[in-house]
């Protein structure tokens, strides 16, 4: 069985959470969301993010980025994030498609932004010749493997709020950005203030479990509606609610990030013993960014799974997940070595 | 427990997928589709399709009828549909707001379109002040739980076809359909010549498993940047996969949607013999449509799951599921007789 | 020279507006709106509607109309209109395609909705699965000729009012209807509650001149944004806003739109004595439907500019406008006269 | 009369133009561009930009440049552009509301792209997470003042054509770059194998003349369409198409932009030999952009008009037009002086 250190949802789905799923099949429940399970896992939400929220469960984190934007925006407005988002990179420019709205992109280092960033995106305030700025957009864990630490998302949050903008926070990979940080939760979003949250648990061992976690519910009031029209309601829904009480119970999330993100460490801490090897970007969570030779790439990419980050420069990425063991990385390793001997030896 | 008339997305998944999905939980594999569990699943449709077909599995109905449309309009062509389909009425407004483009609906007798009525809806062609048809949307089961025959499909796809528009079926149902009429899926699909299906598993025993179908390979490249913008690209498509393996192997599907539409008849008949109830669609496949005297309708509803249909008329449907049992039906008589008995002795 | 009975718009432009172009044409002002000739403009249009507004210069009939919906509209909102109506038939889709929501359209008599008819098209009101009425479009006079009595919008306004919706007024022909039931624009606009009007003038003298009257200043702060992004800011606006300047001066638009419906109630009268013609719509304003026999229309049509209004009975439309001579009508119907006479004779 | 250096449509109309459209008010004529002066306006381009166009009258500029990026894209495609760019900046977003599409902007020099920018831009083809550039958007003249030589539009648009993209030029100041250049028209569209082409005239001395001329008429069969359902498609065409015939007879094109230009170099000239005003950009064609005593920026534009083009900075924009007069930029110069002299003096 061929190894992934490609990504996180490489991975299967965690036995608990199967478990659960199997539990849940038994008889009739109202669709759409209208069942116990689905109360029960909102519940557990709100001991999680405090009561006063909405939540919604939805099908990708790409359905929950773009209506958690879509929740805040006109269509004269934009939506501000960094270059490296996820939204402006990864998505086949779904938020533009849906929303009708703008994107501005900001360069950043290790994708993070910051009120001095954002700062400068921000003009043309009421000139109707320019998009008005909404909302800004945050990633955590970026994706360039970094982490705000919950001051810097506050201080962010307090920028925008004093602009009349909202936050919206990517949080695909959130439990490993709370392990990496000894924090929980709520540090990262309930307390720092932010408007609405993309939360994910598929990244993290679940089969399929996404969701939007709204701070201001008196302000999402048309998410159902969006919900149904961005084709994220899915019908049999106790399958995916009951993926998240697994989730939020017994520290399940918790133990999977830390598996993924202690993994990612004892695999940077050997990387960057090897001089071939080029780390690019500090360790934040479970994902490596590294420059290697590039005669040994191919040879490496056929034992193992994982991304060209950057097809100009070739550097790659490496992921660690909630299911990653030690000894696979320790082949890894081996293998890689080997290859770097085999191909200075030419 | 309480049992449910009103969907057949109200029932629980097909023990036989949910031993697949189990099946499937072992190791690592390339996410987005690009597995083994994925081509084997394609390989399943094209014995069943036919081989000149593309595959795409999404994860809702809603999002495979959406793209489907996609996949043939341009920003100022329409899709002509009948007045009840669910594109119409069901999916929030999710294919104009995702195509852009314009539904031009046509009234119906019991939700089925034919040449003579798509005749009159087609208008303008070549005046730039109308948009221009080309893509007409069918239901299969209909909205109103008629069927189609494959010589009527065929019908509509050859007028369609020589006025350069194309055809997509919603067989969100379709198992039911075949098993109403008593051929086969090619029969209603390949052989009929339409272009494009939306063909779901979800509603008769899968736990989330809808994708779109094809049959103009040479003009769908475009797809699976589509799905992924749609929001609809699954990061652990194996989970869904194997829910298709499943479904199409050993006669599962005939099997499930022939007790759906066994029980539905078997309701139907019962129906029909109690005067204060009025059927008010013939019985297609697995829905049955009724008015009852109004007294009776919340009573009933504290017992048992349906909809009310229409909101002007009282008219509600019933529904049968892979997973109604006999004795549910013969319960729900008798509790219906009961109230019925009551409410006339007032 | 070839006589135009088409459309209002085949028409040249009034020399009494050309007049005030050209005297507009001197010196330096600022662009897009921020000038005195658009500043008395809007002053000239609060005389006619009330102080409490707002007015937007726009460059289309569709622009106003699609910007004034879009105005109201999330994105899962719909507009319920006419069947008949201008934006659901001969936009191409503008408003779908721009505002990204749902056209809910009603079968009428003679293009004109009521109460009773929008009471049936409100249905599913908070359920996600379908899209929210928000906005009722009203076309003044009606693509079918007739007029609704100030009461008449009254009764509508009334009615969306106490279900939570606005009210749109498409007013491209408003001066010939407020010329056809002796009233004024207010009568039929701020006195009945409509919360906001396209308005246009182009079709009645002048060159190009559309505007946007928003009777809800308060829910109108974005209206100057949708109409950049809506493509429909003039830049030299000046030229647009001195059209409007003359027209609502010394009862330019009132003596043109008499002499339109003056004109179309004399052909009306006439064509009422030919025993071949079938005139098909009680006259409103200044447009006349009629069935002619088959064999002289297109000889008609060489000598004079008519439209087919429905391509499967071969109705025309003829359309008398502020510049149609009297002795130009009697030419025409004396060669009408003439090619039945012949055609008899065959 | 204040006068204006603060953009080229600040200014009235050129007589002749006038004079064309009162020559033009003339009996009826069919509307939407279906009479002869439109077909004659038509016939003018061709003799222009050669005979293998299609030529689309419109609204406004930005209509111009919408409907044609919209001609080539499917929605999950994109547009590069500069990041100067007035489709990225001046259109309050109505590229990507209107098309659905990304626009991916570039950090340039003087808004100008090569291919050596384009090159970096170009990234994940084929990979359905990204989306799929397909066209460029050059500028020219460019926000920045600068002018694109042949040699360099045809070096990017061989680049884009060798990788399957398509080049769109923004020509809202065309013949001010022409002039600047001393090439024809042809020169920078027709010979350098530009796919599609904004052209104005609104700014150099027409009234409201914009236009789209494709010269891939084999694929610009859908913008009829897309002209009508993007709000641009005038009803009295010929208002629009006789300031074409003007425009583009006895040079008066070429007069216009030629002043336009002379009296921007003569400024330049002048304002660099003042020490307390920086010029920022080179001179192009007629737009300047400096940085003066942020202390005299205020009472300067209280006695004429002009821009701040960077808020951060407080560089502005000085532009010259078709009817700027020497006496009137001396004029300004010595106010300039005296400003800064009393100033200095404090």
């Amino acid at each position: 069985m061929k190894i992934s250190l490609g990504s996180d949802n490489h991975s299967g789905v965690d036995p608990k959470i199967l478990e659960a799923i199997t539990l849940a099949n038994v008889g009739y429940t109202h669709s759409y969301g209208d069942d116990d399970y689905t109360r029960r896992a909102i519940d557990k939400f709100k001991e999680v993010f405090g009561h006063d929220i909405d939540v919604y469960f939805v099908l990708t984190g790409t359905g929950a980025n773009v209506l958690s934007l879509q929740n805040f925006l006109k269509p004269y407005e934009a939506v501000i994030c960094a270059q490296s988002a996820h939204i402006n990179v990864d998505e086949c420019g779904a938020p533009e498609h849906f929303t009708g709205s703008k994107l501005i992109s900001v360069e950043t280092k290790q994708g993070k932004l910051s009120p001095e960033l954002l700062e400068k995106a921000i003009f043309g305030v009421g000139d109707e010749h320019h998009v008005q700025p909404r909302i800004i957009s945050l990633s955590q864990v970026t994706e360039l493997g970094s982490v705000y630490t919950p001051a810097e998302i506050k201080a962010i949050v307090d920028f925008a709020h004093s602009r009349g903008l909202y936050v919206h926070l990517d949080g695909a990979r959130l439990a490993n950005a709370v392990v990496a940080l000894g924090c929980s939760f709520a540090d990262l979003t309930t307390h720092t203030g932010i408007d609405i949250l993309s939360f994910g648990a598929t990244k993290n061992g679940a089969m399929l479990a996404e969701s939007i976690v709204c701070f201001r519910p008196d302000l999402s009031s048309g998410m159902k509606f969006l919900r149904k029209m961005g084709m994220q309601l899915y019908s049999k829904m106790r399958y995916s609610s009951v993926q998240w009480l697994a989730y939020l119970s017994d520290n399940l999330w918790y133990e999977n990030a830390k598996n993924a993100n202690d993994m990612a460490k004892y695999l940077y801490s050997k990387l960057a013993e090897i001089p071939e090897v080029k780390l690019t970007q500090p360790l934040g969570a479970n994902a490596l960014f590294a420059l290697l030779p590039k005669e040994i790439i191919e040879p490496l990419r056929e034992e193992y799974y994982f991304y060209t980050w950057d097809e100009f420069t070739g550097e790659i990425r490496l992921m660690c997940s909630f299911d990653t063991r030690k000894e696979d990385i320790d082949k890894f390793l081996g293998f890689l070595q080997k290859l770097i001997d085999s191909f200075k030896s030419h």
